[in-house]
């Protein structure tokens, strides 16, 4: 109960031998850029892929199939890349404080990314970026710049199958055990409508929270979907008509296998009382205005429709699922959440 | 045509002898505070109040009735307080480049305000201000720290009578011609529901603008309502229901004499397909509901409604309403303006 | 008793006869409202406190002893209050999802509060609210409107030693075993800077998040505290001058006994650089820059200070801090924080 | 430089034939969806160009030289699409308030866009846009499906060569005169660090403003530029260390040629005590520092250098400049603008 316990609660921390929950590989990298900047080799390690039917993908495709690695990343003891002698090192002073930092980094960062959706095509949206790491009780301070060394390795675009590198290349250059990727971007669907059959594009949001602890990594997707609620009292009660409005549902995800943000998206949006389109010609808002007075919705009803296709989904470990309404008989918002306890 | 022509057209250019559009007195003020600061006595000076019946009051009773008084405020010719001598004014330094600055100050400081509303009683509210002055070319910076000095001089509460007050203090402080002040707040109604006549709380936003050039006074009253829209075209074409949400309607208005932020509110509800209300019973949401559907308006029927009650207004001089309405079948919002030509 | 009454007044709760654990005894409640809304009396129930001192008053002074109570709030046994026979309380249907709802509510209202702050004077000021309570899973859905009713059921402005007493009343009207408080607003306080010894008001943010779990009170305070930040390392290397910033600090806790907010708040401006304030003349401005130089601190430096400072203090039991600057030289943020583990 | 190799490629139909005042010829367009959409063809008329010196080309290379062609979009004479007989066209009813509506449209709207930036390249990114026409008073209401129609026509990416087209598309699918598009958008640049030379991305916004009023297109070229600005008064009068921040620059420009938004952003960098970078090393952290140390400028002096430059620049014809600082020592922020008289 209450607010400030973390999110994060499970770790994998099943890991022996050469286990990646992840598995992906960095063919993606792009070499000349990782040279020129001094990469101290880490990239060159193999990973292990045992269990890559336990990746996550994002609804990503792999490009390549995933073959057997066999070394996790080295522990960073290699030494800091030299500087000129009066440009003190402030960071790397020790602290006598004795208190660990749980995360220190940068956020707020904007950055081209592309991601492959289902499909298997890609698609080119802007992320805003957060990148942290632990740092020991014994040091004063992380090396700030070192995360945009290594966000900008890949070059002026970050493809997301990068993500566990992008978590192994944090560790390494930061020398950290634990290091965090946030990333949030909108994300594009071509719709199609109901009756015309005319085709639009729609935006959502999606967010993916991964963090490296050692070669464990724990992801949890988020994707948010707006959709039509109407309201079951107001239709019970009227003698026409029933208060309507707008809503976004988040859901958040952890998973065995990956899972496609489509797949979310179409998920949530069957628990609806209907789906967006940005393009309805006449017949196509006579469908849908019918369908969601047809399948009222409280928002309660909203969240325990997803909560029940998440407990039937295969995949799915673990959800949080939260409803927020923008009532259209009121100044605030009627929300509900469920959590798989 | 085109985004970036000026908005503040009409300033009043009809004034002549000591006539002030807005005559508010300062004896709102807190003199013991005024006095510690160093205030160089210019609130001492008369104003005069010819014209008080041209007045904008936002919305606010005065509390005393107007006296006139005889001189406006002097020009700034009074030297500057004194400064340590090692403490450089670079902000008096001259400037060569030949560029006078429209506006320069402080933005986004938020600050306790009381307003008075139509009951005739005091809210208090928390505004969100931007104070600025031009400058002349001739030098390099204004004083910011002025800017403060004005807002504090009234205590740890801004009473919007000063407004007034305010703004020459400023163009006194300041050594300016042109004075500016915009404060943005929430601003609350009690409600009655329609049927259970419960009476409950809701939030509205207004805004001032204030701008003195000289003596005389141009004051922009913002409100923003919130409304039900229900779509006719959804209604017109579906056997059941209709599509409706939330919308925002932003008015503003210059006008003769005062209007209450309570009236441009009522004004905005009646055009709209319904009100809304904080807390609903059962026989209120039926209510609400079945009115809604009585009463469908496009966006552009509600501009069109509000702009017309606003030309019948016998105060009001100018206006500019927007209204959007975030679509509850759409992931985007329909926008609809009017301005008065 | 209505909006904007009520000045500064006193919300003196003379307490006599049953005591809360909150010390706040429910005299600020409209009665001739309560009544006319149907309240059944849970109000005069005794409510138990034998985890009182775990009671949190966010910076509000106790008036009176806490004292045990004997009985908790009882279960929602009474019926509900009666509908029209057509009104169908869908609501009140069965659900036969077999999902608990973690929570259900009311998002994004703003209402006017009074808090009381160290100088045993009232404040004033606007909070944005969620209240919110668990759903067995046997329900279809809450009644949203009650929500409402008991946050007016204090009048136009709510009061924030009514805060146990609020989450009382909705688990009683909400028939809820876990009720859910939230409020975020700005906090004010009267600065003197350091030279001139000028006062100004300067603003901050506090947040509430309350729950109650049957009679059991879980409370975290939440102060966000804007500072100075400069980098050692800026400092260390160049030869002149050292980049600095602004930054946000959040700080959340909870504790055994109340904590001021302004303790808070000084806590957290003693391990920053510097302080902010509104109103600075030429010789506060020298001072704090002088003293910002004299006291660079990283943003761990940053978290760490207000870490070993909240270690120290011996009413706080749980802290999360974060720190987020809004770094010169680039445009992205730095941001580090600390969880008490 | 490669940002944002795009994979949604295929939109370039190189027709040749008609050419179009912004050099952008409809081969861009999905003929096939075009064709199933109904479109009437209106794409076959001539364009005039007797202003197409005035067209603005927002930093995108113009593929063909603009050649006057010889008639402007034909009046909207033809009928539109049919509908099913029992689908009523609310919108086309008449309307009798004698009220013509300035704006009316869609708002909000999330797509993927594509820009070609100075180095030739095209660059993928993500706008939010808004498409509005004018009402005349006869119409009750516009037909919004038709703005996503024309959005969506080129396919899931629109390129901004085509804004001219979209404006013209606008006018003739929705029978209106005046027509307006506004898109805002992150814009990424690569940098090079001042001394170790190492490349980063860092990202801008900008903001497209066309307005078509039959054949005439005016264009509003928006940039907001971060900076650092360090405090001259702070430097004089400290003995050590002078307060900095970060501040976004605005700028609207109108101009005869096109004008490109880096060379818009390198203006207002130059204008700066220091531009910012996202990859900083020690020694360029150093460098940064200093520079700015070395040019301290007041928020005055910011807006003053660059209208200085804009009023030296050949094709700029109008500007609106606006700089709001993040002031360290201040919870508020410094604002200065100048708008060319």
């Amino acid at each position: 109960m209450g607010v400030g316990r973390s999110e994060r609660k499970a770790k994998r921390p099943e890991s022996e031998g050469d286990r990646f929950p992840f598995g992906v590989l960095d063919q993606v990298w792009d070499g000349s850029r990782a040279a020129g900047w001094g990469w101290e080799g880490a990239r060159g390690a193999d990973l292990v892929l045992h269990s890559h039917a336990r990746l996550l993908l994002f609804g990503v495709l792999l490009k390549t199939a995933m073959s057997p690695l066999t070394n996790p990343p080295p522990p960073a003891t290699t030494t800091p890349a030299p500087t000129r002698p009066k440009l003190h090192d402030k960071q790397s002073e020790p602290d006598h404080r004795e208190l660990r930092i749980d995360k220190v980094g940068v956020r707020g960062l904007r950055f081209p990314i592309q991601i492959r959706d289902k499909a298997h095509s890609t698609q080119n949206t802007i992320a805003t970026i957060g990148m942290y790491v632990d740092l020991p009780k014994e040091f004063k301070g992380t090396h700030m710049s070192r995360f945009l060394e290594v966000l900008n390795a890949h070059g002026s675009v970050v493809h997301v199958e990068n993500i566990p590198d992008i978590l192994y290349a944090m560790q390494h250059k930061l020398r950290a055990k634990t290091a965090h990727l946030e990333m949030e971007f909108p994300f594009f669907l071509e719709k199609t409508a109901p009756v015309s059959k005319m085709v639009s594009v729609m935006d959502y949001t999606a967010r993916f929270d991964a963090t490296a602890c050692g070669p464990e990594i724990d992801f949890v997707l988020t994707v948010i979907t707006p959709v039509t609620t109407l309201c079951p009292c107001s239709k019970a009660i009227s003698r026409y008509g029933a208060h309507n409005q707008r809503g976004n549902v988040r859901v958040q995800i952890r998973s065995r296998k990956s899972v496609w943000i489509e797949d979310l998206i179409a998920l949530v949006e069957s628990s609806a009382s209907s789906e967006l389109f940005s393009l309805l010609k006449r017949q196509d808002e006579k469908a849908v205005t019918e369908r969601a007075y047809e399948n009222p919705v409280f928002v309660e009803d909203l969240v325990r429709n997803v909560a029940l296709r998440l407990n039937a989904h295969p995949e799915v470990t673990w959800y949080k699922v939260e409803a927020e309404n923008f009532e259209s008989i009121h100044n605030h918002n009627a929300y509900a959440s469920i959590e798989k306890g």
